[in-house]
């Protein structure tokens, strides 16, 4: 039998490489490729354009470091916000709060929800509950259109940058984007997105930073540890009123990989970027 | 022309793979295969039994913090040992300090060193310090019959474990060699070594603490950001009488990736780890 493997490229000179076991589903969606393969080496994975999504072994990291910060952050987050994310990750983190009162998950992709679904039952276990309501259409477009105003934004998008095809997170990182969300944030509220390899996209993160600086009084991004991200991944938190470094709300739940001094920790990291 | 790729496996499911400009030496040696590659993400970069020992773009961030932070948390360091390390990285980062008065760096290989010399100058650039003195030859065999005592012993070593052929690191972490390098530290020293991937040595790094906890008080390991080694690597503090959480000595030195701030945050990962 041939061996599969394969490649996520970082840079057009410098690949990781995975071992498969079977490729559950290929296809071309309306707006991009979509894999589910099972690896040996973190489980089932989801890719999208060819870049790794979430694997089964390691997506608690980035969706716990996601979600929880800023949940833990804020006073009191009813309504939520989720652009991108249908694999249901951020979901399921955010269900396991009773104060949450609405989560509003806008993918442009109905085929991502439909394949995790089908193929990731622990990653879309939340997206059955009825505080969540599912809209399939482009985020940019939603958050113009919106009249509710939100609590916590997250962008959970795809790559909005190369090597290789970007896909349509590349409307979530224009000027008008940022400003539309902004504008149905209510005035006590925290914005976390998803911004990339420190390493990799560096250029990137200090541009986003820069445009995000422009909107909210305080921008800082935190680096979390995810082996199939390359080992280090970004995630960016930007409030005008509630600070990053301020105290966590008690929480009663036991999570794998968050904690208030790993969240500290990661922060530290986030500073030392700045300075260089 | 044919492109060239060189891939390191983390496992046998899981290769990291770099494309090379170049291949400047390839060799065996008595005890291995030695190799320096020109990459094209990573510059050049040191292989020894197929595993990446350094690179030019990010070995500032493995040997500033496997040195850094005993020098600056040890009150009085005079006299340093280093098994291993003959690329010199950990010399040129000692040199720095005019407090150290010997620093014995004892490697198995000759070759090594005069790679390093050849290909690799900025890392090569203290071995001739007047303080620095070379020692070629087995480092288990050096600690069984040194009579000197030291304030700081680094464990700069090859992969003691696979995947892939296991170089002559292996007798570096047998109970006698840690029992032998206790017996020439001085009462109030510190031990560092290389301990592997958190990842994909995760095991290996917990045999190791509970090794090493035989012989010494408080051993705690400390993870660092190293893009070419996964992304994610540790290094382990050990001491009987120095705590790894103390205050630092001030330091007029300039470093880019070291500060005390992310050495407490690198502990932090350290502790999630434990606590696993």
């Amino acid at each position: 039998m041939s061996e599969l493997w394969y490649s996520e490229f970082y840079t057009e000179n410098l690949k990781f490489t995975f071992r498969v076991k079977e490729v559950l589903l290929k296809k071309q969606t309306k707006f991009q490729t979509l894999e589910i393969l099972d690896t040996y080496e973190f489980g089932r994975m989801m890719l999208l354009d060819g870049k790794v999504m979430l694997t089964e072994a390691d997506e608690f990291i980035y969706h716990e470091m996601m979600v929880h910060p800023a949940v833990l952050l804020h006073p009191s987050p009813k309504r939520v916000l989720i652009i991108g994310g249908g694999d249901g990750g951020i979901v399921r983190e955010l269900v396991k709060y009773k104060e949450i009162e609405r989560i509003v998950l806008v993918d442009i992709d109905a085929e991502v929800v439909e394949a995790s679904k089908r193929f990731l039952p622990q990653l879309s276990s939340g997206l059955d509950d009825p505080r969540v309501e599912i809209r399939i259409e482009e985020g940019s477009r939603f958050v113009r259109e919106e009249k509710r105003k939100f609590d916590i934004v997250y962008i959970d998008s795809t790559d909005p940058v190369g090597p290789g095809p970007i896909g349509p997170a590349e409307t979530l990182i224009t000027p008008e984007f940022l400003k539309s969300v902004k504008a149905i944030m209510r005035e006590e509220g925290i914005y976390v997105a998803q911004s990339e390899s420190p390493v990799y996209q560096r250029e990137y993160l200090k541009n986003y930073i820069e445009k995000l600086k422009k909107l909210f009084n305080t921008v800082k991004p935190y680096f979390i540890m995810v082996p199939s991200f390359s080992g280090l991944w970004s995630i960016t938190f930007a409030s005008s009123s509630i600070s990053p470094y301020g105290k966590l709300r008690e929480s009663p739940l036991s999570l794998r990989y968050f904690t208030p001094e790993i969240l500290k920790a990661s922060f530290q990291f986030g500073e030392a970027y700045l300075r260089d």
